[in-house]
């Protein structure tokens, strides 16, 4: 097991009903700004529950904050809440909400260009804002991590930030508010957190045992529960697993004392920056042929992944491990996400321009040995077509 | 699943040297007062070394904390510190003395009586001091939760306390430093650990998966760690995922959205209260009776467990569960821990008074389903002769 540093101050409320704990957590006296993204928060009648909840406090609106939430949108609602003397946020959404409001917390502390926080990649964060969040939509752990990631449209970038000041102080989990979620968001939700866990997980074994069996069993609660609460989105104790399972598929646990690869992640912004697929409709394409070409560096890892999460244990360990990625291509494919850039109509002309991007971002050592170079990308991408 | 409120913001430090990280970790100015227990803390070069990485701070030492922590004890610490205005406490050593230093850090704000914070399970605590821990030995969890267990020798009384206002504020787990425990210690952890993880399991299904996997993640490497760290205590692997367990075991992590039963503890505790065997001795003779007793109650668990954790599954439901307990029974005994009150040359006579003691701390209604009253422990108690 590698050395680790594990710390999440963040407090959970689980549970349907749980918004009307607001006024326990919420500071007395605080003045606050609710950041949301599009109408569903208004629609679905949350927005208005959250807001009764806080009847007895100063509370300020800012809505529109993007999937892959911008720059550009952010920066106004810092301005909206030093206009204001406000000191406390609350998200009430989904991981880019949530992403968005760790920038905004942290963006209202910072000397200079606010920009400088997403290109230190979060470290020269000194101070933020407290913040608090109302979870609509299981997906990226951000409801119980100290990681964002942001996007400048003005020149298509999309990096990942993080610091220990940037941990939600509560987070507030309710399956039911996941009910009316459009089923592409469901699935994507699900394909994110398999992914999540895969990134922490399938590395080279360093004898973490607790680790691997926990990430083995949101792998094995993921394949259990996806397909089913995709077809159920009103089964309270599928949307509830579904939750749970993102949330602790990154809240640093499964992660601490282990390897990481993310060159699936990063290589994946780079197609949503540059091309607009859902950050889970990006993992989907590119994990199965990251796989595919990186086996034999993950051969240890992959073989424990098809005999445990899959029950795959052919005498040939070839055929276990390529039956395996086949089984999680097929996951994907079974949840409704498409697991090819062809599917969405790219070609292999789009390979050169992501290549410059990871260049221009620094990502040209990734995963787990800093080995996938660009021109790995390369063949990965070639395979993802 | 339940719902729930997870919080728990201890900052562990995992892996070898990590006690090096001490200033960087205890307030700068603190005043400190070290508490720990026997000679091991002094002989095993643990308290040296962190005198060492102490050497900037004004530090006190307080010794002879007991396994089962006194309170007698532990109020003449609360002395020392009031005497000498110290303002932080670090706590190097096992479950007992980061017990007892918890009881320490509230009984310093405690008015009147400090023996009311037991008196009501840790609920009257208004304020802590605040505390870190160095672990030097896996098994009870004390370093990453906010309980303990406190005895009064005057009576006879062990009694469980827990106050959110009680997590450490840091703890460092340094595997090495349980290289050196007596083979008994490292077996009693392995088994306090493990009725831990059942404490909380093996109740009745609420459709936890996420909970559920991981208790049997826990209890798996448990299992296939157990015997070979007990024959190997100097291999840093074992060590360092038995340290692991016993944390993840107990942080409320797998708690949280289940049931708990806790009635194998409760007993437990009453058998070491009059006949003074270790807590991990007293689970290892309560549970499997418990669970032979209450196998009608517990049957869903029971056959999850006995399919998940032992691979046993055969046609037979009945023959599947009772091999399951037995299998339980047969790795306590694996390990060197005995299963029986007669091993201790303690006899029928012995149940009466503690089915009195039970009455007394008002341990009558136990378990998850509250039906485990006296009379109920009375057969259990029969059961484990």
């Amino acid at each position: 097991m590698l050395n680790f540093d594990f710390y999440n101050p963040t407090n959970i409320i689980f549970g349907k009903g749980q918004v009307a704990q607001l006024s326990n957590l919420v500071p007395k006296g605080a003045r606050i700004l609710i950041t949301y993204g599009g109408n569903s928060a208004k629609s679905s009648g949350t927005l208005k529950e959250v807001q009764d909840a806080l009847k007895d406090y100063e509370v300020m609106l800012f809505g529109g904050i993007e999937p892959n939430p911008r720059f550009e949108t952010l920066i106004k609602a810092v301005e909206v809440i030093k206009n204001n003397n406000l000191d406390f946020i609350l998200a009430v959404g989904g991981g880019s909400v949530i992403d968005g409001t760790k920038f905004i917390a942290a963006a209202y502390y910072a000397d200079g260009d606010p920009w400088g926080i997403v290109a230190s990649f979060g470290q020269s964060v000194r101070k933020a804002l407290p913040y608090g969040a109302i979870l609509t939509l299981p997906a990226t752990g951000s409801e119980m991590n100290n990681g964002g990631v942001i996007t400048r449209a003005s020149d298509n970038t999309k990096l990942p930030m993080m610091n220990r000041l940037l941990y939600p102080r509560f987070s507030i989990l309710d399956p039911t508010k996941s009910y009316t979620l459009p089923t592409k968001q469901l699935a994507n939700g699900v394909v994110d957190a398999y992914v999540h866990v895969i990134e922490q997980y399938l590395t080279y074994p360093v004898n973490a045992h607790v680790q691997d069996r926990f990430s083995e069993g949101i792998l094995q609660t993921l394949i259990e529960i996806g397909p089913a609460v995709i077809n159920n989105p009103k089964d309270y104790e599928l949307q509830a697993n579904l939750m749970w399972c993102a949330t602790m598929a990154l809240n640093g646990l499964i992660g601490a004392g282990v390897p990481h690869d993310w060159a699936t992640h990063m290589l994946g912004h780079e197609i949503t920056a540059l091309h607009g697929l859902d950050h889970a409709q990006t993992l989907a394409i590119v994990l199965p042929s990251m796989l595919q070409h990186r086996k034999k560096r993950k051969r240890d890892k992959l073989l424990q992944y098809a005999r445990r999460v899959w029950n795959i244990n052919h005498e040939d360990e070839e055929k276990t491990i390529d039956e395996a990625i086949e089984k999680t291509r097929n996951f994907f494919t079974s949840l409704g996400v498409k697991t090819s850039l062809s599917e969405y109509q790219l070609g292999p002309e789009i390979i050169e321009p992501i290549l410059t991007q990871l260049e221009e971002h620094h990502m040209t050592k990734l995963g787990e040995h800093n080995d996938v170079t660009p021109d790995v990308c390369r063949k990965i991408l070639q395979l993802s077509m």
